[in-house]
């Protein structure tokens, strides 16, 4: 039977969806009859399912390599009535198989159209591809998108760090701030590239971890005391003294977290009075193409090659998955798992041992992030600087 | 005559500025005495002269492709009084030469030295080299520093111009904002790779051009109606409306500009009723480790070791200068050119000629950048995403 078979992208883009993207298109039967959802849900919603005729095909194949997501990706509120209007134009284009890229929100999506097709007896084949730069997808070991972002997160926070220690008599505190809206997957990241006790960041701020004022501005004081300046990471999901996480804003019933490092450049300007700067890595996080990990796109092209195998062989409502079968040397194989349980479990957040063990953590993510970002030999790392001033002729 | 060396960094750091200082040592006199001047123009004042042994010099050695100032660089108000100490201190350490990396304060500040000693009878010679991410240096072609934040600055631009390509149903404006307090040349480099009339940025603001508030809001609506977003890229020097530039803060009497991007968000929010989002580039544009671009790279080396031969030659009161001698293929070679030069033209903005052909500009950057950041031929630039809705089965 020749499929007829729908593809869309959904949710922030990352370095590598567009990976997974051709992936899948380049391994699917040659047969197949594909059509593109644009715009994520709301191409699901209004019915915009274009065909991929041989010239979309190669344009479409051409961003293997580019960020962002070429059949365009977007938020939109996938209502219950609009749930119900994309299985009725699904039914309508006779669409065999629905494959969605995404996260959390796009498993659960693919779920309920599952539940709906079946209703109104059309026979849909549900897959999904996972993509998430936060990395708190369940039934995966990791998801696509997630080492390139930690990547740039890590080299970020290395370079801003050693810029601050050259600018210390200027500038002492600078406050990263990551995306991860509840999970620490991303902040904890920035640390894998610290080599030594006085490099930055001296601290990391989790949102799995308690996090008051007092604490933070002891910290502050204390690495500034010792370091001369202090490098501090802190995710966009902290939620400081208990209240609720800060806001950037609404749109569309969604909330938009960010913020959170210009409230504590106030707080350690007005109450340390030390000159600190929020630094928000903001959208290059998710989009860098200079940061992209060879590991991670080689990975999404391959989430992107399974997801074609399960169409094959007739499996639904399943996700790929990656599963780590070895960490050192790397070794893992693509499988996949069903919807149910990915959101079953719902956001998966940074593991107590992550948290608590950070050299285990930086074992488990340099596969995904890449072993080449080293830029002096690990023998000298003494810094002279914190030489105590000397005076060569007195 | 065996010399007495001083070295010294000063300023924002660079992602290359550590290269200058391992070439002028590699290419040093093996027998000339070597100290480290701490913190900039701090060290000179305080009399923080470090002798560079041989630990401490392979430790500098390690930082030939590390980002930031690794002799400590910074910023201090060089007052007269300042500067009489420096020339003091300089002359109680018996130091014969006085080297320092920076931009335009710093060949001010190395012209006011050399005058100081000449006053006081201390026989000084002086030698610059030249390090802006800014490129507002004269005399020189283009600074150390420059090539690789420029590289930054495009992929970056085009990158979270994609990102924003696959938002459109949520997000439609993004502005970009770079560093360059009064001198366009990072900002205009943002369009470096734009590869069609659709791809982002749109609009490029530079302190260069007058900039309204109309002006402003009528070109993103212009773009919003053609390409359903828009991504533009602004200068934090530029001055809306023929207002002073937008100030972050005054910290020891510098002002530290910033936020004009905010401002321009607020704008879009509120008289357009667009989802409109700020991206601040921050410490990376002249930090990252991952946008070094081999050239700059290697420039900053070379001026470094040119600087090793104006010592040994007995040149005084001069800046190693890079002379391009043909665009393409690209030559180059080191030259200098005297501190007197380089101060009486000042800050050197982005020409006439660039601001109206860019085309030429993007022609005279391209070997400073790199030409390796191109993600996907060119053969197929349309963009499919601009294609009317269709309905395949109705």
């Amino acid at each position: 039977m020749v499929k007829r078979i729908a593809v869309g992208q959904a949710g922030g883009p990352t370095a590598v969806i567009n990976a997974s993207l051709v992936g899948l298109l380049n391994s699917l039967d040659s047969d197949a009859e594909l059509f593109a959802v644009r715009d994520g849900y709301q191409g699901l919603a209004e019915n915009d399912f274009v065909p991929i005729d041989e010239q979309y095909l190669q344009w479409i194949k051409k961003h293997r390599f580019v960020p962002g997501a070429c059949l365009g990706s977007g938020r939109y509120k996938f209502t219950e009535d609009r749930i119900h209007q994309a299985v009725h134009y699904l039914k309508h284009n006779k669409i065999d198989v629905l494959v969605f890229i995404g996260g959390n929100g796009t498993m659960a999506a693919l779920q309920r159209i599952s539940e709906k097709a079946r209703e109104i007896h059309h026979h849909l084949q549900v897959i999904g591809i996972p993509k998430t730069v936060d990395n708190d997808l369940a039934g995966t070991d990791h998801a696509p998108g997630f080492g390139s972002a930690a990547r740039y997160i890590a080299a970020s926070t290395r370079d801003i760090s050693k810029d601050l220690e050259a600018m210390k008599n200027f500038e002492q505190v600078r406050i990263i701030e990551t995306m991860g809206r509840n999970a620490g997957w991303l902040a904890a990241a920035s640390g894998f590239l610290r080599d030594s006790e006085n490099a930055g960041p001296h601290f990391i701020y989790l949102p799995e971890e308690p996090f008051t004022k007092d604490q933070f501005l002891s910290q502050i004081t204390q690495a500034v005391k010792e370091y001369g300046i202090a490098s501090v990471v802190v995710s966009e999901g902290v939620s400081l003294n208990g209240n609720s996480q800060t806001l950037k804003e609404i749109v569309d019933d969604r909330t938009i977290l960010g913020g959170i490092s210009l409230q504590l450049e106030s707080l350690v300007k007005n109450e340390l009075n030390l000159n600190a700067r929020a630094e928000i890595l903001g959208m290059n996080q998710r989009s860098s193409s200079l940061a992209v990990s060879y590991q991670d796109q080689l990975e999404a092209y391959e989430t992107g090659k399974k997801a074609a195998e399960l169409i094959d062989n007739d499996h639904t409502n399943v996700m790929v998955t990656i599963k780590r079968t070895n960490d050192f040397p790397y070794e893992y194989k693509m499988e996949s798992c069903s919807l149910e349980c990915v959101t079953r479990e719902g956001e998966r957040l940074l593991p107590k041992e992550f948290i608590e063990n950070r050299p285990l953590f930086y074992k488990w993510l340099k596969p995904l992030v890449g072993n080449d970002l080293e830029l002096y030999p690990s023998a000298l790392k003494t810094n002279m600087k914190t030489h105590k001033k000397v005076y060569p002729c007195q």
